[in-house]
């Protein structure tokens, strides 16, 4: 209810939360000074601490190369200004290497498809060949933009309200590192599995020895063309585990960045939760506009350097739980088998959920400041505020697969009703009649 | 047509027109004041009366905590100030039992349809069982939030209008009870229709004794296992009767969640609609635009809450619709049963529509004012209304399913679509080889 | 490109163009007040020149009349002041009559369609007969408001600018007259072609005489009840056009509705569009902008009123355009059945697609505004001109089908999609086994 | 962060940025003037170097003419002023010959198709003719517009910033031309093979000599009802060039008038991109405000004359995908026609995704603007600057099919979806039933 009579009263209170508001702006100048000092110097210690994506994704990063993915030199720097890229490393090198190998693995995979009949399973080690194929080959077109990407990303963080605490801080790396073993290990797991229900659990024995069998099925697309041998079927098995690593990793990277990125505007809108009801001077705001605009144009640009991966992941996604679900309907041949199966698609919905979560995380974080702008005061809502408030409602900020569609939460319904529509007319093309095959068990 | 001749008027009228605003405005507090000593006396007396959220709900939770739902305590206080949530409740308690004896339930039904083939019928007392165990859950944690949320909105009635008459401040209460007797007493006599259509016309008996039979065909997942008995299936039947309650009063609670959020926002725009017309002073869209926006704020927190629940309400009715549609193509055994059957798709399909129109609604009302502020005369354009007409075309209100969609009208034709979609593909599955099964009367 | 130098003669030329606006305004004033001098003088005169939606639409209504629908008094009258709405009138009781007479051939409907089984064609008459039911019901329930909806019509179009010549004031009227006369000459041409393919090339005659069987044929549903006789097959047939006329004027009115309201938007275009690129004075835009938002207002009153007729009539289209198409891959059995099928389904398909672009039409009047606001110059873009772009596009403004969908352009692919998919899995139903039965020539 | 103690220094770096910016305009202006002169000299001179769309256009509508589409005169003229439309040219008496003769083509293929059964294939040629007829006249009724376009792009481009360099001047037409090639040669090249795999390697010879039964297999409409004639077969060649052309021009002329469009919004939002971030005066941002305007206002005339193209563009392309890809699942009569069959698909989904790709360009482009005016210093934030900002993010400037849909980049995914959708239920129709046939190598 509004008062009349408490005019005189408010417009003391005003002046004195003015005159708090300097205060505060003064404080906050020092931490920010101060701050920069402390940056300077973590650079000698530990870099977990610095709080900066760069250090906090450096050792995801690292395992990435060991499998060949994103050949960026300096990830262990202690800060992005240690990043770089060549093309003669031996990291370029390396990658290139296993694009070569994957590529000859795909030719080999068309080869053995195409002496089957066309159809939504067979194509099955085509796709899966095929998107890493693409992923790979972005992820080095990504290492090429990666210090500059990771430099404009080390200005963005420099700028925004300092940590308050050491915990803070570490928020982001902790966060980030969680993340990325639960999902390597999940995918260690099911891949473990997937050896142990085929090895042990042979149904329809290709050679005698099991791992022979084992090596023969994993292989098929080379000893369909060459006679059996052991060193083949061990470099078929080393390429498949190269490449499963590379499926999980595509998911994972996305996710990752989007923590980073979602991370970078918490701190924003953490920082204007404890000031928006306070009258701010007009420097404030356009502090946080800027600050905002910073990042949002972080967000686009990682956005254009990382579309294409995007755009796989979700693709890929897509493809793999139909034709999982599609392969439910038929019989299991053993309890191995079905405990695998479930395990193997109760993890590809989940990985896929997570990634859309994360994904859509990017644009409910960028539309938070918005709700707090409304309960800026009268007195303090200057026309920086309303400009922010103008630019929030009309931009529309996500990231995006090649901006065929952007990612929010929405989108999971629409892949969700799709994907049924699609299985419910799969299943009438009989495709139980194709029972339990022994070449399955790629992923 | 403008006219230019009048200015003078104009200008006489409109200095009288915003001496008339101030008067308003005294006044307008007078009874506020007014208003709040009588809230502070009506807390002695008829709760009915009070007008708020608290009051009018609490029947419906006595109710629920009969049925183990919702264990917090004071429901019945006068005043919400008087309910909390204690783990050591013996309502808490009983709520643990009723999750404990569904989560059983649900185990010996994913037993007994694992022994059947799994299809989107046989698949059907799992979903049942399932969504109300993760309701109950839900309903748990609900009740942990529940005080706060009783008390912010408490808050939030405190301040806004009072109400011009007694009758309009018992339309709340008579609204949420009229909705609660009629949707329960619907849901009463389906159940008893359901069982005298089982008990006499009974089409394949599983025993000599009809009402045995019909225990035995009711806890079929326990007698899969068990041998039968009485006790176990009058056990059954009381589980039967407890799941068949919550899974109506799931889309209870959200119906009635709905109503109180759409009367805050009702309230605010009626008195909106009688003074938009006027040049107010910026005071008064001052407190419009904060009342709004703490009515929003609440949206918001009680989305957050319930957004689980709803999530649930509105997935479980897709399938059941589904379910009952694609049943609607056999063969009824019996006149009764056909009644049965159509009185309970019937009451289905109404149910669910009737939540999604209710829920809608809050959308809808949280528009409504938007429109008010087109009327609002120049010389009463204030830099408050228009911050109001901005923030209001920007924002987009409305309850969600775990933010997965909101509940708009447009919502509907999705749905309807998809469900025709659906129902299309799936009756080619031959579903008809499936004859009413004996099985098939759990809700 | 701007020019620096000229801000002298710009000054110079914008007072001079001010002094011009107001010259304007007092012309356009002088003018108002003619044309509401005029307008009186008019009440007497030839109605069509009034130029008023109300005499515009009176000869259809009396047309609809004629066949019971729309029951309101003084359709005829020179001006909106003659409506009312009594229930005392011959007109409501002749309305009650045939809503009476619709209402038993419907329970007749339903019993037939009973015997035999229920999918999507069996179901066919009960659409037909149930959806003019309701319409009819709808049209009575809008008799009732008719009146106030024609003063506040009225009230609108006499505060808008006046027309520049006696054929822009007919302008309204000869569209209406026009499209109505189009539309029931079509539907009374298909009528006659349905008469003549069943009369002349009976298929499976179930009568011997031809006029005999197919009296016999359109009134199935009364003699799978009774024995044949002649009168009961002639009130059948009379019945059936009353139907026929019935579910054309469905579509009909909602049409003319539809351009009654657009011709709104256009005339307050029109004015804009030669005045917007002046600076013109605040008075002015006040002007516009209470004029749109009554124009607005009127729209969504009509919509409230009309807009359950509207749901019908897309509802009743998309299902009699699935219908016939799943027809269309019948065998005909001759060349006059061909005829008729295709002439049919392309009078359907054109009425339903018109309805849509018509309804359309008025959400794009609507948004046409907004571009022309785009032209007004700096010098003139006051806080008013700010004020009604902003209200514009936060606007929505729209016919609706009892707001579940808003008629605009693009509902039109979505609805397509929808048909070709359902049309796609229905024709799957091996529906061909069903040949050309003769009582399909009910409408 | 907001640094308080540099005010000073920041008014006197404004005043700077204001002289920088004034000074600016001057040279601006001047160069707008050099280059109307400079534009004037240059229609004498190689037309290239123009920088104008209509001269990069030029040869692809010479090249059109040769077909017998766009007949307008002066399409080779130096300037867009010597372009005219006249009904008596020779040029509009060939394409309304070429007209004729497509229609006659229609004519014989309903007759052919209707002697076949009505399905999704035999209508093939049905809706290549008729699409390809309906474009014509849609090209006709362009070519009638063309000058008045013309004129109004000239004058837009008149009043853009001028070109940087040579280099620049000349991207729009190579660019063009570039674009023109490319599709036309794949055409010839996919028009080349059909011919190879129907001649060389027939599967049911029609006729002993090869090339007698290919002209045989291409004119099938024509000797369905005439006997066979070399000269007649020759004949009904020529008219499958040149419908092969059109279908292929169709797409091509969408995405080169794309191409212009977007080029113009590009040339604005460079210069943007130069000075957004300097405080320049009102006037610069009256002339971008402008001069945006005036470029929406050109493509939505644009829109308005060719969109009935777009719309035929979009819905032949979704037609003929469906169907090829439906033709996918058949056995192919050897590796030439596999070849032939895949490179066609390919050439088909890669033109379609193209059209998208380049006319959704506009709307991105479109939008460009609102993300740099984010980055308008506060002190340069004038209310022409908002009122930019407001506009770009009320309007949503897009090329259209009819307006029935928008094209934008989210529409590929919905038209990828339903192609999906449609294409698994299809398949289900036992398509390949029906073996490869000689007929369909008609495009």
């Amino acid at each position: 209810m509004w008062h009349v009579q408490i005019s005189k009263q408010r417009r003391r209170r005003q002046q004195q939360l003015q005159q708090h508001g300097r205060a505060l702006l003064k404080r906050l100048e020092r931490h920010q000074r101060q701050r920069r000092r402390w940056a300077w110097q973590a650079t000698n210690m530990n870099d977990l601490h610095d709080g900066s994506f760069h250090a906090a994704i450096s050792p995801v990063l690292v395992i990435a190369q060991c499998f060949g993915l994103m050949p960026v030199r300096g990830v262990r720097a202690a800060t992005e200004r240690g990043l770089c890229f060549t093309r003669c490393s031996w990291r370029t090198w390396y990658s290139l290497l296993y694009i070569g190998a994957i590529s000859f693995d795909a030719l080999f995979a068309i080869n053995f498809a195409l002496h089957g009949g066309l159809d939504m399973r067979s194509v099955e080690p085509i796709v899966f060949n095929g998107s890493i194929l693409w992923a790979s080959y972005q992820f080095l077109h990504l290492a090429h933009q990666w210090p500059q990407l990771m430099w404009r990303w080390a200005r963005v963080e420099k700028h925004l309200p300092p940590y308050a605490s050491w915990k803070e801080r570490e928020q982001l790396a902790r966060r980030i590192h969680s993340v990325a073993s639960i999902l390597l290990s999940l995918s260690l797991m099911e891949h473990l599995l997937s050896i142990i229900s085929s090895v042990y659990h042979e149904v329809c024995p290709l050679r005698q020895d099991p791992v022979e069998s084992y090596l023969y099925a994993v292989s098929a697309q080379f000893f369909h063309v060459f006679p059996y041998s052991n060193w083949l079927g061990w470099l078929g098995k080393l390429l498949n585990v190269l490449l499963t690593f590379g499926w999980n990793y595509i998911d994972l990277f996305v996710i990752l960045v989007s923590i980073g990125l979602s991370h970078l505007l918490t701190r924003l809108t953490r920082q204007l939760q404890q000031l928006v009801e306070r009258p701010m001077p007009e420097k404030f705001w356009t502090y946080v506009r800027t600050r905002y605009r910073s990042i949002v144009e972080l967000i686009y640009d990682m956005d254009d350097a990382i579309s294409g991966i995007m755009f796989i992941s979700f693709g890929s996604n897509v493809y793999f739980i139909c034709l999982q679900l599609l392969k439910s309907i038929n019989e299991m041949p053993s309890t191995m088998h079905a405990v695998y199966f479930y395990f193997s698609l109760a993890f590809l919905i989940g990985r896929s959920l997570s990634v859309l979560l994360f994904v859509s995380a990017v644009h409910e974080r960028a539309r938070d400041p918005l709700r707090l702008l409304h309960l800026v005061p009268p007195s303090g809502y200057l026309s920086e505020v309303q400009r922010l408030a103008n630019e929030l409602s009309s931009d529309n900020v996500s990231l995006s697969g090649l901006r065929f569609f952007n990612v929010t939460r929405k989108l999971c319904l629409a892949v969700a009703g799709s994907i049924v529509t699609y299985e419910l007319v799969l299943i009438q093309f009989h495709e139980d009649e194709k029972s339990w095959d022994c070449q399955a068990g790629k992923q």
